[in-house]
């Protein structure tokens, strides 16, 4: 293997894509974003991308083991074409952060990509009743897109900048012309949030211009509560043990 | 010295053989099996691999400095050819581990292995008596072969999937179409367990056909027995030290 | 992209620069220096380098990403031409820090840069009165003009040596027979200081002859009298908080 | 810079030299070695290595600014020419470690070098009366000389191996048939100490044929001698602090 070992397992033509990434992250915001747009709209798998840069691991999926990889899936999306980036795996050094991300935007170039969404959630320390969504994004025209849609852009937030492969697909986009956002939904951070999810999704419906069935993210997000309010009935209100996440999330 | 630096010392012709990796891991099963083979078997070394991707050390044995390596034997088993990878160490980044794995196969592939069994511990974290063996496979007819041997398949097991050299020969195997199966004994985490070793060690007799004496595994089972019964007499039970440990292991 | 991006953005002749370094590090001294220089005076960007040594990341400046990336500006000083280097990060790992070295010392010689001064903080660990600035150079020369102009060579000290970009300057620029010095500012290390830049500027400004206005670097200082006052006021006068440090520095 | 930046200081003629390694260790006993061979015997620098291996730093001696390097002294020692590889820093990473002593090796081999002493301590974690060496080595002819020069081989010593620079002389050394051994003087583990550089540089003056004056050496330990009393006499007995170490070693 190389550096990089990309499979390609589909060509399709697609119409003015968009590139949605949600790889794992806060709140797993925006892996459940990309894994929602999976299960609810038709579409293909179209590159698998395995990397030395990825932890030296395979994950077990009934006894079947798969190396560690990210996947490149080619939605349609009420006509929209959606090119869905997800994995269960970010790089595991700086340098492998930069590479794989140029990586992915070099595939996003091969399906004629023309803008880019990262998303993610955003830590607020507490359990919250409104989910605010934060943005970011590479240029001024974007920026007022966005806002126009509900989110929102705050002074000195996220504090820290954004990490990883989201932040950097802003970054590395935008070194290549290349218009790129980022949302990112408000979450406690201690729990996978699907409803910082859902609104995520729904500013992400809102700006490309598509509709999915909120049904299975608001299934979720009931399952969620009942581990919340578990947790919450627990004397001294202890967060939620890594099996309750794992089983969940 | 690059980055590899494979010694060649021996050439033998082999016939249809299968590679069984046991290098150090959790309860040191995967490397008690396969210094057991070693112990119990005619063969003879074939390769020995150098990486800076190994510890920078040399280990002393009566006074000779060895430096870090991991080492190939041709071993004959019942009229099976076995490959048998053994060593003392693991890489020590994430990018050698996947290189190491993949030179391993580079050498696999010189002797024509045509199937890869990684042999290992899954930790329990508590004392266990009866010792099960979890597996891992990159096919479905492996899953059942395995299974029909007496090998267990459980929902999200190993947690974390399997990470290491064990683990990337099944993902670099499964890239180069060559089948891959990984035996895990189920084990404490705490000792290094011989009895888990003879459980991985008899399911893997069965799927290959071939037998050993069980006889020097069993004194070190006892061996460790002791040390057990020695650890549940002191006051509070405390893990054993790694004096202990080394001692036995 | 590659492990460095270097951007272009002016091509201006200039007489005799001197290179000076500002980037953050203990109580943002060097930083707060070059980010005055820069406020003050006449100047325009003329280099960005982006590298994959950086922490993988993006900035938001008011909703905007901007890729982690150093930035190096030709400022015209009372007639003295300046190429300062600032920014907001420094290298991630060992040799991204003698790279990212290399790299500014190759543009410094694209602009024909005759001397480098590295600027820094070098810790008291307690909060302090007189602000003496530490010296260290490349050579004999160096230290007895920086003498002269009331740098402080001490034996022994910075103890441990000067670590990141502002030592290897040092290390690097005599390597390519660059005359180097580093200036350090005292600082207590727990907070921004802007008393410990003023120091330094001012020893700055003696050697390589210009002026500039202090207005702006007292108004932060008094912004961090009130922040250690208030601090000093707290019952068991505990360190300021990341929140201060970050909303004053 | 590249990865390795070798400063030619001198060319002198060789005559059978032998490589005698004193970097930064257990007790700095190997560094004492060297320093001592270097300070007592006629001799003069003849390579300097930087490398991006090395910490990103200048030390700082009387303000001169000095980049992070080990030198390699030719040293006249009663007739036997000796090649003393000596420096203030260790390699800061795995890979590193191995292709620092690789260079080290080939610079060895420039001179003819026919035998290489790596020095080093051993740290028993007590004080200690009588000072022992415990040897390693590559070949069997190697370990019966140093045991009749009074060299301790023990079972299983020192547990863990030998790391780092002067574990990899003996591993790198026997891959080119360059016979090596390591000399580790029993230390505390917790002061620098003279004592055990002396107990070693007995041994290695007696198998290489040579002798220096222990004066220097002798005021050294005087001194360590002191501070340990000091210490002994403090209640509670602490460890020495860095600077007590730092001021002595």
């Amino acid at each position: 293997m190389d550096e990089f070992d990309i499979e390609t397992l589909a060509e399709p033509e697609l119409s003015d894509p968009v590139l949605v990434e949600g790889l794992p992250g806060v709140g797993h915001v925006g892996k459940l974003v990309a894994e929602h747009l999976l299960e609810e709209l038709d579409g293909e798998p179209v590159r698998r991308v395995y990397s030395e840069h990825f932890p030296p691991q395979v994950d077990i999926d009934e006894g079947r083991a798969k190396l560690a990889s990210a996947e490149l899936h080619a939605v349609e999306a009420d006509g929209r074409d959606l090119l869905v980036l997800t994995g269960d795996h970010q790089a595991q050094d700086a340098a492998g952060h930069y590479r794989l991300t140029d990586r992915f935007l070099d595939i996003a170039a091969e399906f004629d990509v023309e803008r880019v969404f990262a998303l993610g959630g955003v830590p607020t320390g507490e359990l919250i009743d409104e989910y605010d969504v934060i943005g970011a994004a590479t240029g001024d025209e974007s920026i007022e897109e966005l806002e126009a849609a509900g989110v929102e852009f705050r002074e000195g937030e996220p504090a820290g900048g954004i990490v990883g492969v989201s932040g950097l697909l802003l970054g590395l986009a935008e070194r290549r012309d290349l218009p790129a956002a980022c949302l990112m939904g408000e979450t406690s951070g201690y729990l996978v949030d699907p409803k910082s999810a859902r609104a995520v999704l729904e500013i992400l419906e809102d700006i490309v211009g598509f509709e999915v069935d909120f049904d299975s993210l608001e299934e979720r997000a009931d399952e969620m509560e009942e581990v919340v309010q578990k947790i919450q009935q627990m004397e001294g209100g202890q967060a939620a043990t890594d099996d309750d996440l794992r089983y969940i999330g």
